[in-house]
């Protein structure tokens, strides 16, 4: 009788999840006769390279072909080398398609981890439309989730900023949100895989950084080694609350808005009948669709102080629009010459 | 002309943050004719005692009579003294009356803090009702908030344990959620007021003074000096939140819950046409009123699972429950021999 040699728990870990993800999402397959396909973003690192040979192993056995995208944002010396190895460890394991996309990162307005961030998901969208694929997959683990909630919870703007990385948005799905950092180290090491380790990981000056080789492990100290565990639940449940105020501010807007000539007129009876947590949305969602302003809790609460604690205050001014309170309404109307627009001329 | 010394800054806050509390809950102050009592719950430590001179001082000026409960909770060797000592700084200070409860605390059940926090509560509850008082002030801060918070957070159990302290509940009224332990102990030594330093709050031992001395400030180290502030809006924010849910499921749950001779039957096309958020909060609460079981995030799913995943899955067996899928509803019956019951047999 032939015996299998047992299957290492963090191998298993990373194709249950690569496997549940994939069925999940049976319905992203298009009408195509011929096997869909789904692309890797590989790195090299541990998380992507464990996730790869995960999809190289589970992708054919649920009907998915699965090729990788090595995406080579040339801001370090010897990135063309590394981007070349993880294709060669890519082909080794099976992948087809395997491509080194090429992008030039300009960090203009957004910081330079948001640039690159962009640049990255833009050359993936890129490929996989000439590719043709109809999934990408994303390697983010359970402690960057952790991660993401903590610099979240450091911003402190409520349930969006706690909701955290989303398992999916558009052609992007993350199988490894509920995969530890130390089981696919594991599973890289399971199958003699040899994972790049990213010098940007070690440095101090991103936050991210920091988060995770000082505050995590802290926090794991002293609250106990559940909490990475704990962030990701906050996340789900964050994400859900969202999800469903978001929802139920998209069903209220069309009938508490009115487009006024002199401005947007949001209907005073509909933002005092709801709970607060709707009337601060609805507030935001209006001065965010209408003027492109994102306005802080603060100024939400200055101009629902309109709605709910009227004592004939004058007009409320906040970045780019001016609000007053005027027969059975709450009258938005662009402000020119304030703050936002200053700031631009 | 007179001049008067200039009031410093953290006098001014904690005043203010009293005046605007009391202002807001006018409400409070029933019918009397005599001026309303408000009792602060005084041990001696700076953040009370800020808390007793601000009330003192702003009390009056609002239409107030002020007076102080101080707990003996008889803990600590020389807590008796102690608490002479905090009523002798509260009669110096002008409230009245000025009243020490003695309280003895069986931490049968619950751990000691929590046993601590219950005997307290009630004896305060308990001497508002015999003196007539319509509110009771806290001194909880808005460090103590974040701290809350951060222990809600590592508990991961969603928006109602990121709500954190609330500003308010039944006569409980808390001024100084937006001030800060630095001005209240600012407020005692400009007015030559000496705390007590509670030796418990250097206790090691506590989660809470883990979280004061070591986490929170590890993340103003490496995330910016806002962490405290960021923690107190997202309380700010998720109590929002947990209360329009609360309010959701109130109106909900009459008509999707029907008690039928087997059980609990909830209606499925309620559950399935509400947001995930909604849909989840209404299992957890139909466990909660009717089974009195808590639900866990895992349990949650696997019931809702039921209702969005359905392949004809067998009995889910949650503590205390058996949910089934049957003709348009799912039925909670109560489930006799459960882990839950084996427990406290």
């Amino acid at each position: 009788m032939n015996q299998r040699p047992p299957l290492h728990p963090a191998v298993a870990a990373t194709r249950l999840a690569v496997r549940q993800a994939l069925v999940e999402r049976a319905g992203s397959r298009g009408d195509s006769v011929e096997m869909p396909l789904a692309i890797v973003a590989l790195s090299g690192g541990a998380d992507s390279l464990a996730l790869a040979a995960a999809a190289a192993f589970v992708g054919p056995r649920c009907g998915w072909r699965v090729g990788a995208v090595i995406v080579d944002h040339a801001l370090q010396a010897g990135s063309a080398g590394v981007a070349e190895r993880a294709a060669v460890q890519a082909r080794k394991l099976g992948l087809d398609p395997v491509v080194v996309a090429l992008v030039s990162v300009e960090a203009r307005e957004l910081g330079p981890e948001a640039a690159a961030r962009q640049a990255r998901y833009r050359a993936l969208e890129e490929h996989a439309a000439v590719s043709g694929a109809s999934l990408i997959l994303t390697a983010h683990t359970r402690d960057d989730q952790a991660e993401q909630v903590l610099l979240g919870i450091a911003r402190g703007s409520g349930a969006r900023s706690l909701a955290g990385i989303p398992p999916h948005r558009g052609l992007i799905l993350r199988p490894f949100l509920g995969v530890t950092r130390v089981d696919t180290e594991a599973a890289c090491e399971a199958q003699a895989l040899e994972p790049w380790l990213d010098p940007h990981n070690e440095d101090d000056s991103y936050a991210r950084v920091r988060v995770r080789h000082r505050v995590l492990p802290l926090l794991e100290a002293e609250l106990g080694p559940g909490i990475a565990a704990a962030l990701a639940r906050t996340a789900e449940q964050a994400r859900e609350d969202a999800a469903a105020f978001d929802e139920m501010v998209n069903e209220l807007i069309e009938d508490v808005v009115e487009h006024a000539e002199a401005g947007i007129s949001v209907s005073l009876a509909v933002l005092s009948s709801n709970p607060a947590a709707l009337r601060h949305r609805l507030i935001r969602r209006v001065a965010e669709a209408e003027f492109g302003s994102e306005l802080s809790r603060e100024h939400t609460l200055a101009i629902a102080a309109l709605v709910t604690n009227w004592r004939g205050q004058g007009p409320i001014y906040v970045p780019g629009i001016k609000v007053i309170r005027s027969r059975g309404s709450l009258l938005f109307t662009r402000q020119i010459g304030s703050p936002r627009e200053a700031e631009s001329s």
